[in-house]
């Protein structure tokens, strides 16, 4: 993608993120409608809708021809990341939306022609954007953010990862992952893919698991990652292929054999 | 305590608050150094000891017959709750504070003859300050947190834990702390047990168990969590003595039974 064409399309993206967020701000005390969508906790909200809405528009009228692929159902049905397509999560951490009223994030990714080039984690009610431009660096709140520590152990180390990595699952023996626990010097929860990613390109946190993730909850946190030198694979250690759902592991670079090792060690 | 008496402590233990919380965002980039305590991943920092000291000569200056129980050890031997007494964590949180630079919190409480009177969590790097006194509710940022949702199903409630619950564990089987994972709609670890008891004050988690917690860690939160209505035990079901160790289960009142239950039920 064109340097040109890349900025102002940042440029112009930024201020969709920006007015999205200042809507939910806006509206943060209203009475929400809630639905459940999987299950019983995916919970789905006017304001999730509303939101992918304003983007499905504001990107239809301005550039036709691109697409979006979206969690609400706004966006197109693709199928291949051939041109330029927007990966859209207008909330990201919707139980923290609900239960919270903050701790979560609307996330976009921009890739063109499969390369991911522009991507935004914003932090609504901390008013805090993360951004990144495909090799310029990843910024917060416009203030450019270190490479990632080199030399770091895992026994050093803060992973983010919810309970049900300890629970028995399809994935991974739960007692493998009861010594991972143990092993690294702390362990969180926070319940924002997005946010969680952009810890670990700000180096609060050095890795992040997950079991299951769609391509919205991770398109913009793959580029923030990249940039600061960090590295995102599945648990087997292989390439996120954008369009598929699946579990993520995005880490630190120097811990990832390790964490992996783990992973593996008590695979299914 | 008279209210007169309990007015004019507030403001003066708030005033101390407020201070020690700039003090430690001035330095909040100067290098640290870290030590360990019981174990590599138990962290203390110059300035937790720095900001304990700072209180321990306040108070000795300004009240020579107030007690002190603080975590670093410039306080009190004390064996009992007679007079009164602050119970202090200069930085609850200290490997947030350390990795993060953030999510740690200072946290003062003041009983008088064994009763909690004042207490304050002070989110250091937000500048949000939760407070309360007995019998006049809890506030954050002086803006008075309302009463505990009530009827609240244990199912839809957001709890805080560690992982280190669905490890093998001395207090409970982990088989049914999975249960209980898979039972709640979500769970949360942040690293921070005052900013915990602060979340649950706020409702904005449901409860928060932890397998053992020192006096500083709970002295302000057990008193915010009353003040909304909200209920604090041990695992057992049993009352907390604020001079010992022990395990703590801080929550909305209407799950309180339920999450015992599962806790009883795993119980060793």
């Amino acid at each position: 993608m064109k340097s040109e064409i890349r900025d102002n399309l940042f440029d112009q993206a930024m201020e969709w993120v920006m007015s999205a967020g200042a809507n939910i701000r806006n509206k943060i005390n209203d009475p929400l409608e809630i639905d459940t969508k999987s299950n019983a906790n995916d919970l789905v909200t006017t304001m999730d809708k509303e939101t992918e809405y304003y983007f499905a528009t504001c990107i239809r009228n301005k550039y036709p021809e691109h697409f979006l692929l979206g969690e609400e159902g706004y966006g197109d049905n693709i199928t291949t990341m051939k041109g330029t397509v927007w990966i859209i999560d207008p909330i990201d951490g919707t139980m923290n939306f609900v239960h919270q009223k903050r701790n979560f994030a609307i996330s976009v990714g921009i890739y063109h022609e499969g390369v991911g080039e522009i991507g935004f984690i914003y932090d609504v009610m901390a008013d805090v954007l993360y951004h990144a431009k495909r090799n310029e660096g990843a910024y917060k709140n416009n203030v450019k953010l270190p490479h990632l520590k080199e030399d770091l152990n895992l026994e050093e180390s803060i992973i983010g990862l919810n309970h049900f990595w300890l629970c028995t699952n399809r994935l991974v023996d739960e007692k493998i992952m009861q010594d991972l626990v143990r092993t690294v010097r702390g362990t969180r929860t926070y319940g924002s893919a997005a946010l969680e990613f952009a810890h670990v390109a700000e180096g609060i946190m050095d890795g992040y698991l997950t079991m299951r993730l769609a391509p919205w909850d991770i398109a913009a946190g793959l580029i923030l990652v990249k940039e600061v030198g960090g590295i995102t694979s599945n648990i087997d250690g292989d390439q996120i292929n954008i369009l598929e759902a699946g579990s993520v592991v995005t880490c630190n670079t120097s811990i990832q054999s390790k964490l992996l090792d783990y992973l593996q060690k008590g695979r299914k």
